[in-house]
C-alpha cells in the first residue's frame, strides 16, 4: 500500500520507520529536508518536497507534526492531492476544535480523517509500542488500524472527531497532577534529609504507585532531566486542555497551577528539560 | 513472645489477628472495650481494661491509634509498665515530631521506640500485606521485623527516628497530587462526554499510569466514594506535612490546595467518603 508520512521528528522518524519495515511503500515528507533524505536513506523511501507531492496516489496519509498552525499548513497544502476515498491520520498532539475542523472539511471531499494523537513518547515510537487513541468514524479507524500496528501497542477508538485529542488531554491532565505530586514529595524527602532510595522502596509498591514514580522519582532527587519530553511541548498540551475547559465548563485548578509552575521552569531556562523538572523549582534557597 | 497491640481499628484489629494466627500470646487495648473483647474471642488473646495493664511483661508494644493525642495518651499510659528493653512500635500515621520525642523519652528509660506508619489501607492490613517504614535505632527494627513480617509484606528502615512519619508524608504528597490530577482527568473526560472505559483502555498502560488510576478511575466517574481511607483522615495526614514543611522549609503548592480541596469536600459532608472524592466538587453545575 501507499503510505504518505508528513513529518520526521523523534516521534514521526521512527514511526515511518516501523511502516517502511512493514513492507509499505512511504513517500515522506519534512520541512527540514535533511532529515527526509536521511530517512529515504536508511529506509529505502522516496522524500519528496512538499505535503502535496507526498500524498499523491496514498490510500494512507500519516501526520506528526508540532502545533495547530502546523497541522493546519501541511494538511492545508497537501489537501488538493489527497485522493478521494483516502483516509488521513493525524498523530499530532492539537486542538480538538482543529480536529472537528479538519474532519468536516476533508468530509466534504470524500476523505476520511482520523484524529490520533499517541502517547508512549520517544521510545516508545522507537520500540513500536505507542498507543494510540483515535477520533472520528470507526470504519475509518478501522481501515488504518494495520498500518498503524506497526508501531503501536494499543489502538483505541475513543469517540467521534476531536475525541482523539480529549483523551490525550486526560492523559496529560492525569500526568500533571502525578509530576507535582511527586516534585513536592521529592523535594520534601529532601528537605527533611530522607535517603531516596529507601523511601522508593517503602513506598513505590502501594497507593502511591505511578509510572512516573517508577522511572522518574531518583532521576528528579538527582536533578536529571533529560528524559525526553520537554517542558515547552507539555505547555502546549495543557494549553489545549485548559481552552477546551473554557468551552466545556470543566474546572481544572491543579492543570491551571501546574501550567504556570511550568511557565516559571521555562523562564528558569528549562524548557527543553523534561517534565519532570518541575521539582527544580522547589530547591530549598538561601 | 508476649505482645502487647494497643487500638483494635480497622487497621489494628486485623494486624493484631495477624500476629495472633502467627502464634504468639496477644493482650490487647482498645478504647471502646466491645471491640477488644470481640477481637479476644475470636483469637483467643486477652483483653484488658488499660494500655498500662496490656503492656505488663510484653518484648514487643504496637500501637495503631488514631492522632498525636491518642498516641501521648495510650503511650503515656502505657509508659510506667513497659519492661526495660521492651520496643515499643507506633504504626500509628502522626508527626515526626512526635516520633522524635517519644524515642528520647523511652530511650532514656532503656525502651526501644520506632515510629512505624503503614501504607496499603485495611486490604492491605485484612490481606497481611502492608508496607512499614521505620524510623528509629536499626537494631530495634530489627527485633520488632519478625513479628511485623505476619502483616507486612515490605518492612524499610528508612532512617533515624521520625523517618517512618516523614517517608509516609511523602507517600501522602504523592498521592494528593495523583488523585486531583486523576480527578481533573475523569472531570474533563464527563464534560467532554468521553467514554470513561475507552479513556482507560488508551492511557492506562503509559505515562499517566497510578495505582489509584487502575483502581479509581472508573469509580470515581461512577461517583463511588466508599473505599477506605477517608477525608478526614487524609486531612489529618496532610496536616501533618505541611506543618513539617514549615520547619524543613519546604513548599508544598499543590499539598496546600488539595489539602483545601479536601476541606470542601468536608464541608459538604463528605468527610467519611474516600480520598477519590476530589472529583466531587468538580462536577458541572448550573
Amino acid at each position: 500500500m501507499k503510505i504518505a508520512f508528513l513529518g520526521l521528528g523523534v516521534m514521526g522518524f521512527p514511526m515511518a520507520g516501523h511502516l517502511a519495515a512493514h513492507g509499505h511503500e512511504i513517500c515522506v515528507y519534512n520541512r527540514t529536508a535533511a532529515k527526509s533524505s536521511a530517512w529515504a536513506k536508511a529506509h529505502r523511501g522516496v522524500a519528496v518536497a512538499s505535503p502535496a507531492k507526498a500524498v499523491v496516489g496514498a490510500a494512507l496519509v500519516f501526520s506528526c507534526l508540532g502545533d495547530d498552525p502546523d497541522v493546519e499548513a501541511v494538511l492545508g497544502d497537501a489537501a488538493p492531492a489527497v485522493a478521494r476515498g483516502a483516509i488521513i491520520v493525524d498523530h499530532t498532539t492539537a486542538s480538538p476544535a482543529l480536529a472537528r475542523r479538519l474532519a468536516a472539511r476533508f468530509g466534504a471531499s470524500g476523505i476520511g480523517f482520523v484524529d490520533a494523537p499517541v502517547s508512549g513518547g520517544q521510545a516508545g515510537a522507537e520500540t513500536g509500542k505507542l498507543s494510540v487513541m483515535c477520533g472520528g468514524e470507526a470504519a475509518n479507524v478501522e481501515r488504518a488500524r494495520t498500518a498503524m500496528e506497526a508501531y503501536a501497542a494499543r489502538i483505541v477508538h475513543i469517540g467521534p472527531s476531536g475525541h482523539g485529542q480529549l483523551c490525550k488531554a486526560v492523559n496529560q491532565l492525569c500526568i500533571a497532577g502525578i509530576l507535582q505530586g511527586l516534585a513536592e514529595g521529592v523535594h520534601f524527602a529532601g528537605a527533611s534529609g530522607l535517603d531516596i532510595d529507601r523511601v522508593f522502596e517503602a513506598i513505590s509498591g502501594g497507593a502511591a504507585r505511578s509510572w512516573q514514580m517508577d522511572n522518574r522519582m531518583k532521576t528528579m532527587a538527582e536533578g536529571r532531566f533529560d528524559f525526553g519530553f520537554a517542558v515547552d511541548w507539555m505547555r502546549k498540551d495543557l494549553r489545549i486542555a485548559l481552552e477546551e475547559a473554557r468551552s466545556n465548563g470543566s474546572q481544572l485548578p491543579v492543570a491551571a497551577l501546574v501550567d504556570q509552575f511550568y511557565a516559571d521552569v521555562q523562564a528558569r531556562g528549562g524548557g527543553r528539560f523534561d517534565t519532570s523538572s518541575l521539582v527544580m523549582r522547589l530547591k530549598k534557597r538561601c
